[in-house]
């Protein structure tokens, strides 16, 4: 009934979902294809119910990347608004928990996706995790929100002001990622990550003591969500 | 294009817009209704576009019924979070003058919808003006806020704490509608108003200069609006 | 079970509860006496139970005083942390309607007493209404949030910055009080006042929607409520 | 020792301050102008000290204007954060009585500056009082919360998104000002208004207390002051 | 004078007080022992004045529980909001150094009690310490706060989504307790540490300075304190 | 042009600034000495114009003190207000990396100094970093934001509750420095720091992204900024 243009959706036995994620090769977000994963997200909440085991893995469609970052060649003034930020908050107020399969590069808004997600796994391919922001001059309110809360302060430093690019072991020492696995392995170990955890969404409380831990990030994302009446955030004009 | 179920748009001269609601007589707020009203909203400023002159006035269908509240009886547990909440902030984020023209009788979350617009018009035919939250012992955190903001105190404890059924010559002297004409002559005043108050929206501060007045009530609705992980605010069940 | 020292609470026919107020003359606030009403409210919610019909009336024990403020004589560094403070918060909690029975001249911490009940009645006798506390150099942090949010700006500066000493007459044409009665009616028209609106707590959500007006008091407040590392607020040096 | 190009400051008896406003007729705001404001205030302060009476009366130096706004002509991009933004914040906190003589037309940021002050006076002559900010599509974050503090709820809404021009007794009546005198007597009315008032600040509360209604304000006002890694606020160039 | 049912207070030399808890074996918290608990604190508190050097250990009565959290079946609605959450408020207020010996399991509520002290020791014994909450699906607003404060990222996912169990070593590695000593020996390293850092309270600045670090666990905990009008957290029944 | 009376600015090629401190042998930091610190990175943020690269090293012009703390002999009240906590805003505002050069002791505000910095660097001769203000009872609000931001928590609380004094190889195990390098190369050291990350400041981004990490502290340092009506913080009295 549902159907989705850049994503797919495969229920897995034990109530474990993994979502592809397929816009062209990088992934890169624009406004259509951030609101097909909140749906996808939506699609799994209504099918699970309120009070199940359960869990949501996303992961890339090829072996290149993961998620480029926002497509900043969206026409659309209110994509990022109606979009990637929602997206967001959709993923902190999910009631089961989430594995980011790291199947690829990850760069930009890509970071900040795969943060919102609860467990991040990659593996030993080469392949970069970066937030290039302030190369670029490009920025939104509340956009250092998660690297903040997430990781350890020189950590969100590194990520923040020196936009650098860990490869996968370095961003395992740097609590970056959660583990690194040998390539080819990524999706199998996220499926142990989500058979493990899955159990704790049962009571029904997940998503209300992730938010115990993470609400700042939730609050400040909502805050410039579905605004229209100007246009917040990274574009290809600096700011 | 874009079609809708429960009301309809049309577009005046010189960029004045009226949306009639029309679910059923009463226009009770389930979560499809609501969401439609967004989407005509964001329809007339995708049409108006960014730097324009324009305004938007709602009315209802009959002469009985403006909006009598929230409807209890939507099964989805999520209609006010995806709904009635964002509603709220789409109105408030509106960067063009809102006429409320109150064509009949306003009850519950319809007084807080009628409070989200810029202005609000009514006759003298008879009709009533009230939250009844108090009584059914209704709430959802955030609600008062509008109350607070745009009246006086003495009147916003009236209105919340006494549940006061304000007739339209009573609501005018409290300042919680903003002009009372002969019946029959509501929308034709509100087109007066809409075309005195069109040409602040040029500019394109009227959003980012409302939100500095209201701003505290936009918060509080996005802090409520599309959260799935538990369910917020009024149902059959009390809270 | 529960004895008081410095009231006495009188169960009237239909859940009309009267607090009367007699620590000596002018029932300064200490710490003690605070205390004491915080329990005699308390009593009271706990002989109503949760979901009643119900209201509590405060007066003072002469003609000439209803509260004359802090009690600068405790020597407890405490006394208003515990006392005062909290007992403001407790009002502001309650769950049914608070009606002060203004039978005497109030002063100070005695006027945000008096304001942080539901309504306010005094009568036409000679008294005044006043905060010295610019006069005096005394102050705490959230001690002008009630006037702020329960009067209108004007009266607020008249209040904090001016140190107006209302009659009777004036607090009613400003709003400070809400009825003004001939001689020896207060309590009567209290009664009254009580009777009326008993009704709105019977669903449960007095409180609750009280709170979404004045909230921002009962957070001022519970803020420097029970702090002891540090003391917080009026002494009789100045700060 | 302290000497000023754009003002000057007499001291009449009983600490009575006048600073008379004279940058060109107009006194348009820049960032020097507003430092020297600034300045006299402090110079004020220290000569008075800590625990006196006294208060201090703007004017300005012509029939004509009191305050025209913002000088949009001035080409440090920090002219606003190191000069209006921190000016407000220098008003606000100022532990005497202020007193605005309104002696010519009043706009834009003139108003905002006149809304700083505790009390605002004016003649019967021909003049306006008016933020036009909605027609210039300007706006500073923060720039709405004097106006929504100082004003009941529909003044505000006039002043912010209908871009009202008051007229003297217009403004009286909205409580947009304090008094109307008869041309000619503004100052002498002011200094009657410091004279009654000045024994206020004589407790050292004052500042703290005036901080206690309107401390949103200020808190909003500092939150911009003094940022220099971007532009904040009104420009030539629409934000 | 003061006398306690469900504890002891041991006065050692040097201003080292030892709170040993022992209602039943387990030390669930309801609201007469959080009540005691929080009397304790303060007799202590006046005994010793405000400018001594001094310091608190809690410890458990037993070598198999120290606290085995909330009591479930307390009857009273507000036995949190009076006893569990200012219990919480007091410690994080206290201004001396607080130590938790840890002499057996820690589970729940238990937990979030150690996290409020200063310092967390325990020995090599086989016990627990966990927060079990999601598994039960408890929550109340403000939970996380300690965790997120106190733990890094990645260890405070730990506790409040993976309800991990740690082991005494497991938990110094991660920081959760500060040190693991020898079995029996818990509480004389606490009186060691006590010892080492009772000076610091001296100069009268110890809770001042705490709270400028955990300062937003204790106002959580307050917004929650002493709410009567509703039941805020955990119950039997599930939110 | 601009000249300065404590401090001296050297311009080295490719923007990198060295601002050397020098008040008296320990440069303490009363209001002058701050106000000239603050001036001298607006003269270097003017020289740099907004969209450059660059970079600015603060350095200790003795081998023994880099900064030992506020000047508590400063007679002006407000030498805090108007210098101390600006210059943290300033610092925390800066739009290009800041690298303290610690090259001798650093003490109280002058660590709060340091860690405003994005890079601290030292080396391995005998000196001390520190914070004192629990043993002397000195605080101010907001002092704790900064440890708490920047470091882990159980190293922040080593900091304000524990007044360690760390020796530089200390301080760099707990991410109090950033560097340690042999006697004598801590300014090379520092060039170079400046040199791989001037870069970061080209696209006009630095200043923004890094108040998305440590904002909470500007925004606490702007709160107590230019405060006159009281005086706030530390003094030679305790508070």
């Amino acid at each position: 009934m549902t159907s989705f243009q850049y994503l797919t959706i495969d229920r897995n036995p034990g109530n474990i979902y993994i979502i592809t994620l397929s816009r062209k090769a990088e992934n890169k977000l624009n406004g259509v294809f951030c609101q097909e994963i909140i749906r996808a997200f939506h699609t799994i909440h209504r099918e699970l119910g309120p009070l199940s085991e359960g869990a949501v893995i996303t992961r890339g469609s090829n072996e290149k990347f993961w998620c480029m970052g926002i497509d900043l060649e969206d026409p659309d003034p209110w994509s990022n608004s109606d979009g990637f930020y929602p997206l967001i908050t959709t993923i902190l107020d999910f009631p089961y928990p989430t594995i980011a399969s790291l199947t690829g590069h990850t760069f930009g808004a890509g970071c900040l996706l795969a943060l919102a997600h609860d467990y991040r796994i990659t593996s030993t391919a080469k392949r970069y995790f970066s937030i290039p922001a302030i190369d670029l001059g490009l920025s939104f309110p509340g956009m250092g929100v998660l690297p903040r809360l997430k990781l350890t302060p020189q950590i969100s430093r590194k990520m923040m002001l020196e936009a650098h690019r860990w490869t996968p072991n370095e961003a395992l020492k740097d609590g970056v990622v959660d583990f690194v696995v040998p390539e080819g392995e990524i999706v199998e170990r996220a499926k142990e990550v989500a058979e493990k955890w899955k159990v704790k969404s049962k009571a029904g409380a997940y998503g209300v003591l992730r938010k115990e831990l993470w609400g700042d990030a939730g609050k400040a994302f909502r805050e410039i969500s579905f605004v229209h009446n100007q246009v917040v955030g990274p574009s290809k004009a600096k700011i």
